[in-house]
């Protein structure tokens, strides 16, 4: 597993702020699954909260909904092509950490896994919202833990580097863009 | 107002899939309101539905409740400014449009405004969700209507080019990303 440096709760949305696609990871009754989700967002700064969209059709929906837990992993530029096959395979087929050799680590407060080389994780617990889950295939969860790469982020803070490891936003097709430049719109302070 | 092009309903998630920051406009009553908002993302392909997180104390949220419309703005990198301005000044207070010489144009289907400079625009329509408005300040929407800047959408797909306009991501503290390369991370048609 690659190194990693705990996220202070009240930081962890900084980890996904910026749109980043994110890989779902669950685990119940002995199976874990893996997913993609390029529907994601913060919902809340402390305690963390995040939304997730996830589709009736994934084995992943079911073990989230028995379990109560999921990690959001942030994927690194060089997890495109991982992050890509696991949105296509289904978990009801294959498990997908033995057909694609991924490296995992279990979480420190849930059961779901965290998978190496990403750059952050949030591990959550589901809220219960069986209406919206239902309607629309949104999950609300609390962020109980976080972590990151410390060579991407010191625990509050990106550092994001020329020739550095970037987070990866998803389009459509296979086309995805790695993040840009980063840059200070204003004094520091205003905006947050 | 600069030039844009209609962008298939079916297409519109693809302006915001990769997880730009937005600006919220709202208009009821014979007043119009802009916010900033990090947190949005799709919901829905087709129709078209989309989440973001609209505060309590917001002027814009009750815009958004009284008429059931908002519209969001996708800023470019010259806007940054503009886009944390807006987040920090409150509607209840001043005419933002006015104070900060806002450029718009009517939107096609509803009457919240476009903002002038912006790379796309979602017109939307509340999905009157009352627990999770009042419960997680969770805004859900159906888009009506959308556009793009020709510049770098058309109509389907990004056209991100080297020293082009850019979709802005949002950190923290006035720190934003630019959105960076558009890269291919498998064989057509997957993962979509």
């Amino acid at each position: 597993m690659n190194r990693r440096v705990a996220v202070e709760l009240s930081k962890a949305y900084r980890l996904m702020n910026h749109g980043p696609t994110v890989i779902v990871t669950s685990h119940h009754g002995g199976r874990s699954n893996i997913m993609s989700a390029a529907w994601s967002m913060p919902l809340d700064f402390d305690p963390p909260k995040v939304a997730v969209v996830i589709d009736k059709s994934t084995f992943s929906r079911g073990l989230i909904e028995a379990s109560g837990e999921f990690v959001l992993n942030i994927p690194s530029r060089e997890l495109a092509r991982l992050t890509l096959d696991v949105g296509s395979a289904s978990g009801s087929e294959v498990d997908k950490f033995a057909a694609y050799g991924i490296a995992s680590a279990a979480g420190a407060v849930v059961k779901a896994p965290l998978v190496e080389g990403c750059l952050g994780w949030l591990e959550c617990r589901l809220i219960p919202e069986p209406h919206i889950q239902q309607a629309y295939d949104l999950f609300l969860g609390e962020v109980v833990a976080a972590w990151a790469d410390p060579e991407v982020f010191d625990g509050a803070h990106w550092k994001v580097e020329a020739g550095g490891k970037r987070s990866i936003h998803y389009v459509a097709g296979g086309h995805f863009f790695e993040i840009g430049a980063p840059f200070n719109a204003g004094d520091a302070g205003s905006g947050e």
